[in-house]
């Protein structure tokens, strides 16, 4: 029942060419084609401006102002994959710096995800290694208590599964559980490339109103014009 | 006596040419010619570094985690106008993307003032298509509610009717009623004016102590000086 | 006993020499340093990116929504100080704009740090004035109420006496009592120095667990791991 | 153009009997006969546990930490009104205590509204001196500032003009227009007949499903059930 | 994929004895006893003061400002369940009030849960139904869009699937996966029993640095006395 | 220059008789005989109705999510004392509950502040003991981080010492420099007398307008009455 002081060595990971399609993709994009699902809170914003990931989750449950479980998730990183910090209770605490980032990247990490704080901010800039968090905090932690490496986590209201996709852009940050990675770039690609088209109706100055066909169901809902 | 489910087709503008005086000018300084009301709340904040717009209000009272109004709002658009987005209770969902800022800005539109959530935002840093938001959020809408369009709105704190003159910049957003947008020009240009002597007198070293006079004042309210 | 009301004209400003060196570390660095202490909140931001600041405190208490004692405070700057400004409730208005950052720095002020709102943040950036604040807000403020000027502070969480180094960068802010600048100035240095070497092995691949020595306690404390 | 430095003496009050009527009815019941508009923000909480009040609104518009506008709405208050305090910007000082309390009520006032802090509180459940509040506080405040009596103000997201009904209960604060006090008293005296009789249903074990004949559209909206 | 617009109606729930037992124990015991995990965030209040419940999860997947899915979970409802209801979005809409309630009651269920706002909640008291709500709000909703019923759901924080046992008291709702009811039950009676003797260890003035024999790892850990 | 890692184990308590004075005095009064200052922010809140608590500040400093220090302050606590908990970061965790309460008690303590959470809430009622906190939360803590016991600490914003006396109240808590504890009674005392002839007048219906002589300052900053 305990899902501390756990390490899962083996998980299975998203296939790689449907990681590969979700990184081209907008996070709105990936949400609206999981039916609305799936989005963290929007409390959680990149630390730099433009930054981006997309990769497999290896998740990491840790506790307030401690980020030893972070070290013990370094050694579970493969190429390609994102960590996702979850923490039993509410913490800004800057668990995450540029000595982290670097081993991380040593690893093959694509980024991190933390629903708590970052630090060290200029420099993950310079570096380029994308991070996304609740907050940026200064305030260092401790290595004092256990907690979890690659079990099921609730990350800003988000159910993260180790071995799902995780993407994130300016908009925010969405989970694409693994088995349905694939469906969901196809569902998401078809959404996109239907986007363009309407993008240019909606340019040329048709309204929303007639290339959607909403006034019948406006005038139903009850709707009044009035001068 | 139910405001919702209503379309106000003609809207009295405030006159172009206090628009555009308004739109060289900033929101403190505005706010302050108008005797310091006027002001949305400071959560609301644009979604790119460097946004400003200036117009006039086309409002719009929508439904938490419904878009649909938007829609109906795009055809009420006159070139010049800002559309402003009240919601009937807080909510951060991602209401306007840029298929709407395509939309609203082949209409006219200078740009979005809404008191919920935006997503797209890279898209809308490139079109450099301005809006000032509450959040930021991927999270999808649905088109299933009546709210209203161009009815007086209470925005973030600050009641707007169509028409009026909406200015937002990096310091928040400012409305202006359009009864009052020549006499407030004159008065915030007047006050612009002003502090530009001011600014050069603090420059070389006067202190705003002697300035402004107020040492007599400060004697008066019992300031004591210790050493 | 009541501590408003007073300007205190002498104050002991930490030694330039420590000041210089702390300006040249990073706040999560000397923080660490210092056993985790110091901090303000993190809810305390630049107001443009990039900002950086480091000097010796001159304080401020303010009442809400009044910015009298900036003003007064202005005279009492000497080159090389940073304005810290508390107030004695909860405020977010702005406090803070373009003609007084343009006095202080004619007095010398190297920065802000503000537990209130700042505003003309447009202007701040091209001037590149430092000012880290808890919000953005146009909302001017009256100058009607007394507060006091260099008397000890509680700013963001953190416990300031004038005189005393403030640093801040992208990480947040931090506060080092004047009398222990030097020791923190060595102890960071050395923290620092130790870094760069971690740095390299963590990018050559090197697990933080094992150049921490990690595993005997992480075992100790019963760390499972599955397969 | 600028609401602040005055006092409107003569406001038109809602009826009486219509303020009498509503003051039966819960503020659920009163805001959906309006058509689900005019709460307050859910931040508006009675002081003490049973609070209750009705009456016609006495509007103060005051500055952050400043209360001298109470005082002068004091003068203004009739037999039955409700005096409702909106801020200039978000401040949670305890503006309001005993001593006002007992001046109020000697004016014949029913109770306060308050979009900011109150003090005094086991004082006024002793009173029975209903009062709803963003926040407890007893932070007092300065006399210093000018505001306005009875001009229309925006409190916690409402609008409120002199002489509109203000209702609230353990459910928050609503505000019925006063032209419309008679029809809104009509919808919601039937609304709460007719839920009467629903209730009855309910309690028999009828399911809402059947009662409201939502069958049919659940399953042309694509609700599923599965086993 | 998409888990939107789906009713389970075959759940499994803990076995009754298990749920029983846990219902006269303490969250913050039973929380302990599952090695702190399982509890919602602490914005989960009670409604009413001494409100309490326990009972088998029938979870509901709500729309922000949207309540339809509450009516289908009605028909779900066993008898000893409590509904658990999370919201696809942050919402403090009333989604729930006293119709509902005796509804709810009249199937069968011991409470709700619910991840946004109640109302009603002085009939609530008087019925003593007990709800447990991130807010109180009299702002009522629509019946437009799909959500589920009986699928998993993040509520508040917590990862809770139909048939898991909730448990909620003055310190909170914690909930305990359905397979794991009566080790937790086992677990925390276990502790309770211990803290009786504890209790009156300490009551007699003993310590807990004595009685929990910490000096040792204090002064291990560095603890300096100091006089 | 580490205040982590001590305890201080003789402090200066405030004078008896002034701690006894002030206990029977209000909040609001002893902060506004202390010129306004020395209260904590308003989220700090008594975990049941009615706890009032008067005593001597025994403080300690916590980490996030981490009780150690509780038990060793409780080794300090005298007759009279109340413990003021501040934590290094933000932290809502249940620190404190019923068994601590009764070590706590046992010591002679009047009661707890703790700028974190508190459990065990409906037990604490009935005991009598007297809490006021920030949240309250079910959440356990670990015993793993030094912090310290009897240093100057910030708590929910205010400066206190040990030995200074600390009073709560439904309106809010409120920290007395011990040197000043006796004028503060004084003053305080003082006041209350003073407030009870003015509560006779305005029952009576005398105006605050004339009783503290308004109406020429008002005249003077130029408000206006309006017909």
């Amino acid at each position: 029942m305990n899902t501390l002081g756990i390490v899962q060595r083996n998980i299975v990971r998203a296939a790689p060419d449907a990681v590969e399609r979700l990184g081209k993709l907008g996070v709105a994009t990936i949400h609206e084609a999981m039916g609305r699902v799936g989005l963290m809170k929007p409390c959680m914003r990149p630390v730099y401006a433009g930054a981006r990931l997309c990769g497999t989750a290896v998740t990491v449950l840790a506790q307030p102002g401690d980020n030893w479980m972070l070290h013990v998730a370094a050694e579970q990183i493969r190429e390609g994959d994102v960590v996702v910090v979850a923490c039993t209770t509410d913490n800004e605490d800057g668990m995450f710096g540029d000595l982290l980032a670097t081993s991380f990247r040593a690893r093959g990490a694509k980024g991190l995800v933390i629903d708590a704080g970052a630090r060290d901010v200029e420099t993950l800039a310079e570096m380029q290694f994308p991070v996304f968090s609740r907050a940026i905090s200064a305030r260092g932690t401790v290595k004092a208590t256990l907690g979890s490496v690659n079990v099921p986590v609730v990350c800003a209201g988000a159910l993260v599964h180790p071995g799902d996709v995780v993407v994130a852009d300016g908009d925010g940050v969405v989970v694409v559980p693994a088995a349905f990675a694939q469906q969901t770039a196809d569902a998401a690609e078809a959404r996109e490339a239907n986007e363009t088209a309407k993008r240019e109706r909606l340019a040329a100055g048709e309204l929303g109103l007639d290339m959607y066909k909403m006034r019948d169901a406006l005038a139903k809902a009850g709707l009044r014009y009035v001068d």
